[in-house]
């Protein structure tokens, strides 16, 4: 145990995990928390700068400006937007990969299970090609083609993706997004050292990667993903540390690419394989779910109920996942994979695989995926992991009784599953939203942190106080994870919702908080908002929809926020971004942004307050549409 | 004047210009150095971390890692990979716009004023064209072509440009870039939260990404310049404040995108343009130079003798540069442009003006650079200064007593010119070096900063040290602007020499110090080293030849030092790079690195002591080649 291990933790919003968590001898995040509990100020602020060698300056009274002469509305500026290019590039990086997965699928010939988004992708990106492997290469190709041009030639299928009058609004306000990778260069480049120094030139190239980071790394990737690995469907799911099954050689999962899994996923129910892992004494193999890449499993559960055993937790249980002693080795392919898993995996020997090597762990091997080989190294996977096993299972303890989770999460809600399930129309939700049955929707999205009262403390009040109100609440992310084990997307969490809502719900048989997976789905609410905008004809700032991501954590959240407040979004974020030490950001962010986009920042960490700003943002919106 | 105006200035190695600074009412970033005194003992060592909403996390006693569970190691590489990967960027899209300005000129028909260069490149890149525009389109093409690359696929021109020992070791470590734009973007989405934890693999990262900076970003970037704008010849030129003719209208330039002023270069000693200056009283434009723009046009101002007036000084002197108020406008195209010019251009009413969207300034006009309509833009800037000429000329006092800088610089310096002057072949050098009238060679390139004792004071100790000991130096970045300013480049330097040096340099009528120019021209110095070693035959690091950037700054020469590593060079830097908290980071740079390239990290802010360290290494390698 190491000689700084706390042991005190901090509070989860679930209680079963909190108390697993405190009873641990590994230290986690949720010990760590403790000895990182004095913040710096200045840091906080955003108005600290260390981009060279006469820095790090700080902005105090006694220095208020930095020694290049950086004023406080510089630096924040440079801060914010170096750390949406980084977050963009992450999700530029997850549909490259999507995409060129795409592109080598259906090169291949390989099996391409959703003929529903193929058909979608085809209309949208106007190809007329009967064969759907070309058709298939055609659509990777063009995405692959805008990612990769210049930033000073636009992107061609931001016209094609985007509605129509968020469409015309980008070009006005000249934030059309160029190429989307070398978009994210530019944002790094000029957030260096005696460059930029225009804070509001900078907020609006956030803006710009925001749009890019949406409808491709967001939204694009759904949809590439849904062609390859089928389309969800929904289903009631267990979800929790309960889903693992002791019986079974356990691999839990990490990360954001899910087409990484692909090959090896059917491979591990395939009978030679099944036979291996009985010959080492275990009925088989299974797939334990952990952060986003576990969430689109869950959503596409319907397809993989043999190989996939449910979602087990967000980021921030993946340290206790480990800690059950079960898992006997991980596979991780992005974020979010805790450096705080390593030294849990050294200690209960279990054996870590790193698939690409931008997410390569320190103690881990690493084996970057190949297409090509995907065969070979399946199996070399398959063998490490059984070895793993053999050297682990009987050695290391396990800690299973916690009893956590539950066996009856709605899981596979879609833009397209939730249509069907409506009839095919979106006509039953928009009678109850104009009836008042619904009020509004908030979209309840991003990471989970420690933050903001602890573990998904803020995310699971403020969807109380929301769903008590009559708001309907979709969910994308880590956010998902912690609602989705402390039960709130059980049909049963009808019972804590608004007597309106109550009854929709019931009568339905649905929960309140409507499933939609991994933070890339927050490109699926982006669908279900525009059709249903269009639906009634009018502009997404009309609509009585709100997003929050109270416990937004890392910069990858911060373009998904940046492309909220593209689409004109009221944006809800339990915790500032970094950026109260500049007035100007204060004032882009929370007033001018309504009159560029019709978005607005919200900042507020108390659940009860924030619930009732969003609530009268709704209650606005319905009056203004005469409903 | 500011309430916070401090009136302690910095200590500058330039005496006239700290008492010039000293002396004056505007707040320049020698007078803010004092409020910025105390600085962040994490932010310094690296041990810092703000990439997530739980931070930020410092590491502790208390916290001796990161909440996510990030190791100092950990943080420390990210922090400089995403520093290096920025640099990298700022080089990289210097070079991108460098070969699409060729390739515009090229299929324009346009002037291509350096047919060597055209030649030696056409050579490298084993094109055969008789057409010099065909030749030229297609050298762009193939740059571009490479920039575009996915990081998957490598670089072609790498093979073409790299010494062969280098090329081999570096595929060796499996550190060949991919396509350069691309490795940027990898290396800020590697550096992002719960993504890559193993510093070693991020520091070979790094030198990938110096690779590609110093072949592309430096070395080729001059190369396509000499096309464009004229290889430099070797000449004296006056240096320092007292370059500014008040007569004229002068148009101070920053940045490192020479080929963005080409054509306005042309226009402004056109008949009708010095009509316009005459009719408002004065005798027509001179550009002054400033930062690394000014230091390329003072290497090639053999070319631009009317338009151009000489270098004025680095990117530390640019806020004095405009204090004197003859400066009517700033025309600005990239870094080393400090924010700390804002409020002086607002006080003394000069005009700024920004042509890379990239380096807006917050108060300053944007004007991107269409190469379509450079005629139009050009004479709508020519009229902008003449407004600003007018507005200001007689209103606002001029301060140009200074008597600063000198009349005979050695400028024009570069691996064809010195070849040049020494008849056109290396053997005059070896044979000094040989002989021991020349110790060895010392590369003092990089920044200025106003640390390690003030402005270019360590950069200025430095070189005295070196030279004193016999060792030449040759000079690449700020640092050259610091070295001559204070005289350092003028043959009668050669008194400061040691006494076999200085006999070698009275006897050409050369300083002991070389000018090469801008930062771009450490890829110059590359070209020079290797073209020595391959005339020896051994390795670069076999060499007695060393680096310093004794006054590093920015990103951007992080990711030189990166190249220089890579290229197995010692390396002397005056501030450790935000890497101290780190035993990895330490013992990869100072340990490590000689047997993975050859290179080594020396950091050490003490002149003399530093220039001892060097002068072992170069003894020791005389050594190891029996001379």
């Amino acid at each position: 145990m190491n000689s700084n291990f706390s042991c005190k933790t901090c509070a989860s919003a679930d209680q079963k995990l909190e108390t697993f968590i405190s009873n641990l001898s590994v230290d986690t995040s949720h010990h760590r928390m403790e000895g990182q509990s004095v913040k710096c100020g200045f840091g906080l602020q955003g108005i600290c700068c260390r981009l060279c060698s006469n820095g790090p300056c700080r902005i105090t009274p006694d220095g208020p400006k930095g020694v290049c002469g950086a004023t406080a509305d510089t630096m924040v500026a440079r801060n914010f937007l170096r750390a949406v290019s980084a977050g963009s590039g992450c999700y530029i990086h997850i549909v490259e990969n999507t995409a060129l997965m795409l592109k080598k699928t259906a090169a291949s010939k390989g099996v391409l299970k959703g003929k529903v988004a193929l058909a979608k992708l085809a209309e949208i990106f106007e190809i007329n090609e009967a064969d759907e492997h070309v058709c298939a290469e055609k659509i990777a190709d063009m995405v692959l083609a805008d990612l990769y041009k210049p930033d000073y030639i636009k992107m061609e299928l931001v016209e094609k993706m985007a509605y129509k009058p968020r469409f015309d609004r980008w070009k006005e306000l000249g934030i059309l997004p160029g190429g989307a990778k070398s978009e994210v260069f530019s944002g790094v480049v000029k957030t260096s050292t005696n460059l930029n120094s225009d804070p509001v030139d900078m907020y609006l190239n956030c803006l710009k990667l925001g749009i890019s980071t949406g409808l491709y790394g967001l939204t694009l990737t759904n949809l590439l993903n849904d062609v390859m690995l089928g389309e969800p469907s929904i289903r009631l799911a267990p979800v929790g540390l309960r889903v693992i099954d002791t019986d079974y050689i356990n691999i839990m999962i990490t990360g954001h690419q899910h087409s990484i899994f692909s090959y090896l996923q059917d491979r591990l129910i395939q009978d030679d394989v099944i036979e291996k892992a009985k010959a080492v004494g275990a009925k088989g193999f299974k797939l334990v779910g952990c952060t986003c890449v576990g969430q689109d499993l869950q959503l596409r559960g319907e397809h993989y109920k043999e190989v996939f055993n449910g979602h087990a937790g967000n980021n921030f249980t993946s340290e206790a996942i480990l800690a059950t002693g079960a898992i006997d080795a991980v596979l991780s392919e992005f974020n979010c994979t805790l450096p705080g898993i390593e030294p849990i995996c050294d200690e209960l020997k279990i054996k870590q695989i790193c698939l690409d090597d931008v997410s390569k762990k320190a103690n881990a091997e690493m084996k970057p995926f190949v297409f090509e080989e995907k065969e070979s190294q399946s199996n070399e996977i398959i063998d490490a992991v059984i070895e793993s096993y053999q050297a682990r299972r009987g050695v290391v303890a396990l800690n299973m009784d916690a009893d956590h989770g539950n066996d009856d999460t709605l899981t596979g809600v879609s833009e397209g599953s939730l249509k069907s399930f409506l009839g095919g129309t979106w006509k039953p939700l928009i009678d109850l939203i104009v009836k008042g049955e619904i009020k509004g929707i908030a979209g309840v999205v991003g990471c989970s942190s420690l933050t903001a009262g602890g573990h998904d403390v803020l995310t699971v009040n403020l969807v109380k106080e929301l769903i008590a109100k009559d708001i309907l609440v979709l969910s994308a992310g880590c956010s998902s994870g912690g609602l989705e084990n402390v039960g709130l997307m059980s049909p049963s969490a009808a019972s804590l919702a608004g007597p309106k809502l109550r009854a929709v719900c019931e009568s339905l048989g649905i929960p309140p908080v409507l499933n939609f997976g991994p933070c890339l789905a927050i490109g699926r609410l982006e669908l279900v908002a525009t059709e249903l905008a269009e639906a009634i004809g009018v502009d997404l700032p009309q609509l009585p929809l709100v997003l929050s991501a109270p416990q937004w954590l890392e910069e990858q959240a911060l373009a998904d926020g940046a492309f909220g407040l593209a689409l004109g979004l009221p944006l809800h974020l339990g915790l500032p971004p970094f950026v109260t030490g500049s007035p100007v950001a204060v004032q882009v962010f929370t007033q001018d942004m309504l009159n560029l986009t019709g978005g607005q920042l919200i900042i507020d960490d108390n659940a009860k307050s924030a619930a009732e700003t969003l609530d009268a943002i709704i209650e606005k919106k319905r009056k203004e549409l005469n409903i």
